[in-house]
């Protein structure tokens, strides 16, 4: 028996960049200010929101995995982001059905939420992360 | 002056990929059945529902502009899409910023919309689409 989960909503979807600023200033044009910004290891992070989903850019400026994805893709979509109403239960069951991640248990991840990466492998080549935001299990207006 | 126009929401997401079954299981896993399958010139298209928005699979099954993607750049996220509610305002208002498009005119897309693509040039590597839905500008439930 595996623990009930859903995906709630399509949270984000990310793209990487170096330091051209076309990127941040078309999605600034198109969609506002971004409402939240933070600093990962080696690349800055910005939320622009469109609905209830965010675009994601994530600006390279040190050694990581976004300057690694540059050098092996160039710049363009990195990732999509789900997000989830439990993500304890949705990797217990993940893993039960033996789809391979990377994150076996939640890391925390930008905005007070948790976070974890899904192989690519999984999705035929697409990286996939779910995100729970803080105590709002089940809620879709957190 | 331009015209007013906004962005609602992030429509969907979209994926290229083959004859691997692997994208298409996987996003059924977590999303559930597609709600709308469509065939466009070399490929099979379907969404899948995630909150208000949607993953789009592409599947390549011909020679066109996705078996095209897989050539350069293999399986993965192909373009990000965001619904708008006055398409011709924004296309009118983009072309007069100097935004380069690739569709200076909306045409029919899934589901009865219209959309029209804009150069990944503008968004500094990114493929980037607006949708209009029919007969609801402006509202975010259609």
């Amino acid at each position: 028996m595996t623990d009930a989960w859903r995906v709630l909503s399509l949270h984000h979807v990310a793209i990487a960049h170096g330091d051209d600023p076309t990127c941040g200033e078309f999605f600034a044009s198109l969609l506002g200010t971004p409402n939240h910004t933070e600093r990962g290891p080696g690349f800055l992070e910005e939320m622009y929101p469109a609905g209830e989903a965010f675009v994601q850019t994530l600006e390279a400026d040190g050694d990581g995995i976004v300057q690694r994805f540059l050098e092996r893709r160039g710049p363009g979509l990195h990732h999509v982001a789900f997000r989830v109403d439990t993500i304890d239960a949705a990797l217990r069951d993940l893993q039960a059905r033996g789809v391979p991640l990377i994150d076996e248990a939640p890391r925390p991840g930008g905005m007070g939420t948790r976070i974890a990466f899904i192989d690519p492998a999984a999705a035929g080549g697409v990286l996939v992360e779910l995100v729970e935001h803080p105590g709002a299990g089940g809620r879709t207006d957190g």
